[in-house]
């Protein structure tokens, strides 16, 4: 049997027990028509967590990347140019998955820790009149910094571009709204703030980006991740066509954290991973240690604290997890072994989970 | 809530409850070093289940459709040819999907409800000598046939292309031989013969098929799916590298449902499956009705039974489902409205489930 942890790392976090216990209930037949209500709901749940009305709302069947992925294959054709804003990990993935999709990503690097600066943007964005699209991560997960989506999304517009929106860490942790930002294009995932279970992308297309993906010329080059096709099983309603065979105990459990986010409501579910964010930095900052973003671009729910010199940052990790059951993340890329990430997401963002953390931190660091 | 059926349609199949329980169990991160032996013993589980020593085998991410479309767009690479020999839905996936992947399927057709012939198959590959590629469907879901696989793959040996088998509803219910047979790439799903809930995919890769991916001229087109990439994690041992937030939870799913196969073993799951095929057999012919597929390539896990002229199909399967809480399938293409699907399946394999399938059906067509 694996240990029980506490996940205080850059997700998965900690998983809610009445989650845990919907994920195994009985499986149900994913063309039942007792099933269809269920979709219907779970639909409309991720709707109020994203703040849209967008028709076009529902779950990709795979983790986060999966969803990266099927908003680029849908949205892009071969030869489209698209502007991506990067600042860490995730951009850097899109950049990948656009050139595999045949299109020519055009590439606004920004140093890791610090936002995407939309003026920046904007210069690229006047250079690339014929951009179709302009992607960025809105909670740059290797990094804990937070980019103004709503300032990039309105850029977007001006230019005459789809945005496409990373939020894999943003949903349920901070401020996010689809429709009041205008935001085109979003994908999630169910393992950071809404702490369930990884393996499920949620996805939300607006009319103007089922407008361009109607318009395609060819058919997007995943058959798995076609919007077409997976609209015809999500919004078929009494009508729907078999496409694949939805996860459906994932589903359960996506549901159920959904719930969970409802009954707190959404922005006091955002006010809750502010508040543990400052409990955190106070202790974080006591032990005189440092913050890697600047406390505007700050990710409440995605802490990177700078490794202090000398300190052995994979040893203090090991300590955590072997005298605490305790995880937090490493660094990644150009941050490798110089930050830790530590989450404070969905379940896992409580005053304990902050106690707990500083305490093992104090621990493991009198340790070294 | 929803209700509790009695799953013997195409799939799902029941879930094991030990298996439910273990989907419960407590998230790890997918990075944490005590996941590894974890990993590696599923893996091994998967290894025992496919009857192979392929070092690359491993759950993809997604259901059974992104297990298909991952074997296809890592072997394929624009322009190849691919012979696809097509007697059901599933094969028909597999021409959308090698075409979206700029590859040139050569479709060869044979009516819905008989299997694959290897003549047939034979002077289409030797029509076609550029062609890199056999791919066709052991078990086609669509319509209960099993084709000859192990002859198929002999075919592609002998015609210097890469297996490339769907074994989805095969893994657990029948005699399926990766390594005897020359198999070179299978995927499988979790809900059929399993009983895992849905949402992962096992492949494998034999080394003819991985060394026809490490020359590849360009990237996979999917880099969810990229197989190079997807080692890295699943093959890193100690040193694995970050690729997607592995589904944990699922896997612990697939896991558990590996081990009460190994426990069972697998001889006697698919010596099972026959038995209870057999008992079926007896009551629906019994009955009057008869079977859609000639004995020799009957699936025993798969039931497709003609619906008797005069009665509503559609009608039967809700008096099934409202009745008696069981799920059957229906046909689908050319099968539409012609047959019903009796699946048994893994858990749902038992003679409870016959007698009780053959109860309701009894009275179903009693109530019309």
């Amino acid at each position: 049997m694996l240990p029980k942890r506490t996940l205080m790392g850059p997700g998965p976090s900690d998983v809610y027990p009445q989650v845990l216990a919907a994920m195994a209930r009985p499986t149900i037949g994913h063309l039942d028509p007792a099933f269809i209500g269920f979709m219907d709901g779970l639909n409309e749940l991720l709707r109020y967590a994203l703040k849209t009305s967008n028709s076009v709302t529902l779950p990709i069947s795979a983790p986060g990347s999966a969803g990266m992925e099927c908003c680029l294959v849908n949205l892009l054709e071969p030869g489209e140019e698209i502007v991506i804003a990067s600042n860490g990990v995730f951009a850097g993935r899109m950049v990948e998955i656009a050139r595999r999709c045949g299109a020519v990503p055009v590439c606004v690097e920004f140093e890791w820790g610090t936002p995407v600066d939309p003026d920046k943007v904007e210069e690229v964005l006047k250079a690339h009149p014929d951009a179709v699209a302009l992607a960025f991560v809105h909670s740059e997960t290797s990094t804990g910094v937070r980019s103004d989506a709503a300032a990039l999304c309105q850029l977007a517009q001006n230019y005459n571009c789809l945005s496409i929106v990373d939020a894999v860490t943003s949903l349920g942790g901070i401020e996010l709204r689809v429709d009041d930002w205008g935001i085109d294009v979003i994908y999630s995932g169910t393992q950071k703030c809404l702490s369930a279970p990884p393996g499920l992308s949620p996805v939300s297309f607006n009319e103007a980006a089922m407008a361009k993906v109607a318009k395609r010329k060819t058919p997007p080059q995943s058959w798995f991740l076609d919007m077409n096709l997976l609209t015809g099983y999500w919004g078929g309603g009494a009508k729907r066509a078999y496409h694949h065979t939805a996860p459906i105990n994932s589903l359960y459990a996506l549901d159920e954290a959904l719930r969970i986010l409802k009954d707190e409501g959404i922005e006091n579910s955002w006010q809750r991973h502010a508040s543990n964010h400052r409990k955190l930095r106070t202790g974080i900052e006591d032990m005189g240690l440092e913050f890697c973003v600047e406390p505007d671009y700050r990710l409440p729910q995605l802490n990177a604290i700078k490794v202090p010199e000398g300190t052995d940052e994979a040893a203090v990790r090991s300590f955590l997890l072997n005298e605490y059951n305790l995880e937090i993340g490493a660094g990644l890329g150009p941050l490798a072994g110089k930050i830790w990430r530590i989450g404070l997401m969905g379940a896992s963002s409580t005053e304990k989970h902050v106690d707990l953390c500083l305490e093992a931190l104090q621990a493991a660091l009198s340790d070294q």
